[in-house]
Parts: structure tokens; sequence; C-alpha cells
């Protein structure tokens, strides 16, 4: 376990650019002053932003590429340039051993196909998946999986999904017996996809398993905090997380125009603004910012490609959690026991 | 053309019961005088809420039935009642041409199968969708399908789709060219499947058809206000639709929470009050009931089974404006025209 997390950066995906990148470093160092970077990516832009912040500098080693993957470049064309693109060199990284994890903002498919091949999915995981937490009105906050990362997936994908997803929420959340439930359309047996029904009958069987399967769930009760792990297909997962962050800034929208109709209630918002700005804090997806690819063999996390300095801050924050709380191991062992039940039940038959 | 629309109302459907329905015809009557009833269901439950609204007495006629569909039942099951259930009784009704359309708040799966043997699908249908409107920052709402009724979508499905939707947007919300969206995981012509990809190839060929092809939508953008017809599959509609509703929800939990946690905020929101309830009205998912299945020979509405008696005013609201749009003989129209240049393009092959 890293009492220092080495996180390797790529500091040239998506549309932010190095000085995001680097400012997001800062900020995440100011308040975990054990993190050490690599930073991947053109040493004449990222030295610039480095020199405005000078207490970060003693921690980063600058890696020079100016090879970049592009927003709209195939997965399969990526792939190519592993060795020479600040995102390859980053994920490279990890598969040396020379960093604890790696960070990029950019092209989630050319990173997930790079991820894929460099590190390999781990004994018993068919495709990895992309998690997140999502803010909830319970105590703590749940975890989501397939977010885009494989569009569509079989009833085994999902049971993979449910452990690996379980072992987020008993390691990063510390809920030991995690409740997971599979997003459907309809919480009755007989709702949704062959997979989807086939994956639940796999799970009730499952009970050796450190979670507890509690059936389906639908898309408006994602934030009531009834579950801790909801798991999806990469298709559905994707417009399930963008819908709600659009739902979210589309009522704030319409809320801005309440308070700005009228003098009258610009004077309520004045005075309700300490308030309003705690939810204000606790809706930004920037603190909710950094998803992980769970399954692989090594820790890739995934910052949102419009994501601020904060939300940067936040997913380096995500990247060594998961370093300091041995993920990568934890669902290894789940795997195994998983795996040690279900050739016992073959062997039984 | 139906100058008093004459709607066949399933009293019996639902979580919310004859009491509800009736009060919610009321509503809808005293906004629209011209408005008739046939209602199914059990007279005894039915009489004594229609003595609480009189003014609507002159403009209903009960039939009596029983029967009616339970929420968990099988469509394969409720099929074999058509004849004598509530939901099947109101359905019979517009096949027969003695109501206008039918209106339920019942199983929708059974609601479907039922619609769908008895009125039959249009011409160049192969299966029809369930399309609602949803709020947005534009000018007007959006029309959104299929929001359930079909799992799993082909090209040639999406496409139709697309072409109902259009003659909502056009009929009722009286957009003569309607700009039409996929919804995607991405916005670049290499995401999603591949049946999403054929569908998008189909709609920029199809230039003779009275919409505006725009490619690919994601889910953080439906409340934008830059699309009027958002197509997708039923399983990803659903998703989409309840995830928008229960962070709306969610959100506006945090607002109430963030305006009771202080004297300070209590006082400012006494001041806002005024202008927050516009937004409480905006986002009452009451105020958005009503879901039609486009592409039957003949016009079904379905009411959300929790909503309130406002709710089944909007949904009966929504039915007279079909009516009296005319809109399945313009959907008709429309797949004629459609069909017409597919058969012209095949022959010049």
């Amino acid at each position: 376990m890293a009492v220092s997390p080495r996180i390797a950066i790529d500091a040239m995906g998506g549309d932010i650019g190095p000085a995001v990148m680097v400012a997001g470093m800062a900020r995440a160092r100011r308040k975990d002053r054990a993190l050490k970077f690599d930073v991947y990516g053109d040493e004449q832009q990222i030295k610039p932003e480095l020199e405005k912040h000078r207490p970060l500098m003693d921690a980063v080693t600058i890696h020079h590429t100016t090879d970049a993957i592009q927003a709209s470049e195939k997965p399969s064309q990526a792939i190519r340039r592993a060795k020479t693109t600040s995102m390859g060199m980053a994920i490279n990284a990890v598969k040396e051993g020379a960093a604890d994890a790696a960070l990029s903002a950019g092209n989630t498919g050319a990173l997930m196909a790079m991820a894929k091949l460099a590190l390999r999915t781990m004994p018993g995981i068919d495709r990895p998946a992309l998690a997140a937490l999502l803010p909830t009105l319970g105590q703590t906050d749940c975890v989501m999986l397939d977010l885009g990362a494989n569009t569509e997936c079989d009833a085994q994908n999902l049971v993979q999904f449910s452990v690996m997803g379980s072992a987020y929420a008993r390691t990063v959340l510390g809920i030991s017996k995690p409740r997971v439930k599979l997003l459907n359309i309809g919480t009755e047996e007989l709702k949704g996809t062959g997979e989807l029904k086939e994956a639940a009958a796999l799970l009730r069987e499952a009970t050796y398993l450190p979670l507890k399967f509690d059936g389906f769930t639908e898309g408006d009760k994602l934030s009531r905090g009834d579950v801790d792990v909801v798991v999806t297909d990469g298709f559905s997962g994707n417009i399930a997380l963008k819908t709600a962050e659009g739902t979210a800034r589309f009522v704030t929208d319409l809320l801005r125009r309440a308070f700005t109709s009228s003098l009258r209630s610009k004077a309520g918002f004045a005075l309700s603004k300490p308030a309003l700005n705690l939810l204000k804090v606790h809706l930004d997806p920037n603190n909710h910012n950094g998803a992980v690819f769970l399954g692989l063999n090594g820790l890739v996390v995934k910052s949102h490609g419009s994501a601020n300095y904060k939300g940067v801050a936040n997913a380096i924050g995500v990247a060594a959690s998961m370093v300091r709380n041995d993920i990568t191991r934890k669902i290894g062992e789940d795997l195994d026991n998983f795996r040690a039940h279900a050739f016992a039940g073959d062997a039984a038959e």
C-alpha cells in the first residue's frame, strides 16, 4: 500500500489543456502533501504552468512528448500510438510500476482501449467498467457502473460489475455488505432485457459474495440513498449519468431565473445565499469528478473532459484514495472467492 | 376533426383509483367545456365520486365492469381479458369509433399489448412508441420517444419513431420542420450502437421528410431547447425520463433542506416564495403528464400511475389536443410520403 501515491498525469488530454491539469495537481497537493506526480506532455507548455505553482514543483517529474490523442480519434487508431502519446505513456508508467495510478481527461474510448491493452483485465473479468460516485439524499454517495466503457453487456458482465462495484463501496465508502441493484425500467421481476433477468438470477444465487443483491431499481430512485451500488450497461449508465447532470443544471438555471425575476426575490436570494451556496457545492459535478476503470491490473482514472481545476483535484483525490485502499488487490480477492464458489457449484451439479 | 373530443376513461387502472380519475376529469372539463367522457369501471365506486362533481355529470356515461387489470399482470395474461376489463373496454371504444381516444393510468405493458391487438399498427409502422413532452429552457417543450414501449429497437424502428415524433411536434407544438436528434452516449459519428449509426445514416438520406435530422444528442443536453424531437429506444428513454424526474426531485429536496437550515434562509425563502412557486409549477411532473402511443390506428394515452388529479387533467388535455389536431391521420400522411420516396429510391437502384 503506497503511503505516498504516485500519479501519472496525461497533461494533454481533453479540451482543458495543461494549465487546468497543473492547477488541479496544485490544489490536490495542498490537501494531500504526500502526493507525487509524473506528468506526460509538452514540456514547453507544462513548465510555465508549474512556475505558477512553486510548492508543487518538488513533487513533479515532467516526461516530455508532443504527441497527444485527439477527441475525435478512433480507439483503434489511438492504440497504435501508445508508446509516443501522453495518454499511452501515463498508462505505461502504471504497467511498469513506476506510478500507482494514471489520470487522463482525454478521449474515453481511446483511454479504455489503451488501458485494456497495456494493463489487461483481471482473471475472471471479461471487460473493465467505468465507475463513479453519485450524490444521494442518504448518508453516503452511491457507486454507479458502467458509465460508458461498454455499449452492450451480457449477464456475466453485469455480475462481474456487481462484484467490482461492491469492492469499491466496501473499500472507499466503508460499507461492509453493500446493497446492489440493477438499473431497469421497472422493479417487477418480469421487466427489462433478458440480460438483466439472467444477471438478477445469478446474483440472487451468489449469496456467498460480500454484497446484498436487492433486485431492480429505476432512474427516479438513484438519489434516494437506498442503494450502495447501481449496476448497468455502459449505454444506459452514460445516459442516466448525463441526464442527471443536465437536469441538475436545468433546475439550477430555472432557480437562477426565479431569483432574478423581481426585486423581492433578489432580496430573498441575498438572505438565503449562504445556505444556497452549500447546495451549489453539493451539486457541482466537479466535486464528483473522477471515474475509475475497474477490473484492470492497474488503476486508471478518467477526469471529465470539461472539468475545471477543482474537478481535476477531486479526480486526483479519487485516484489517491483507490491507491491507498489497494482496491485492485481487493477486487482480485473477491473475484477469486466468486470463482472458487462458482467452480464448487459446477462440480456439485 | 372532433370539435367535442370524446375520451374513453379506464377508471380502474393504476394505484390512484376512480376518485382521482373523476376529479381529474372534472378539472379538465372546467378548462374545456366541450369534452365528453365514457368511463369504464365499477359503477358503485364511480357514481359517488361523480356526485362530488355535479357539473361533470352531464358529460359522462358510465360503462359498468368490475374486472380490472392489475399492476403485476403480464401483458400476455391481460390481453385475454380485453373484452371484460375497464382497460380493454376503453380501448375497444376507440376501435369501434365510439370514442376519439382512450386514457388509462394502468399497467403500461398491458395497455401497450391490448392497444396494439385492438387497434393494430399503422401501415409502415412495426411498433408503436410512447411519446411525451419534456420541459426545456427553450421556447417550447420537446417531444421524446420511445419512453418504454419497446425494450429493444432496430434502426427501422428508430426512423419510424422520428417520423411519428415529428408529426407530433408539427401538429401539437406547431413547429413546421422539427429538429430531430437521436439520443446517444456521444455526439461524434463513431459513437453508439450499430442500430443508432444505421438509423442516423437513414435519416440523413431522407431529406424529403418534413423534419431536420441533426445527428446525436446526449443526456445532459435534453433540456437545452436546441432539439424538438429526441428519439431513442424504450429502455434508454425510460431510464432518461425517470432519471430526469428523480434528479429534479433530488435538487428540490436539497433546496428545501437549504431553505430550512437557518432562520435567515427561512426569511429569504419567504421573500422569494412567489418566484419559487413558478419554478415548482414548471417542474411538477403532473404538469407534463400524459404519454401517447403513436403509430396505432387510434389514440391511446397513458397517465402516470401515481399522478394526482391535476396530472390526470393534464393527460386528458393531451388526449383532446391530439384528437383536435387529427394526429393519427397526419402521421399516416407522413408515413405514406416516406414509403413513396423509399420505394422510388429502391426502384432507382
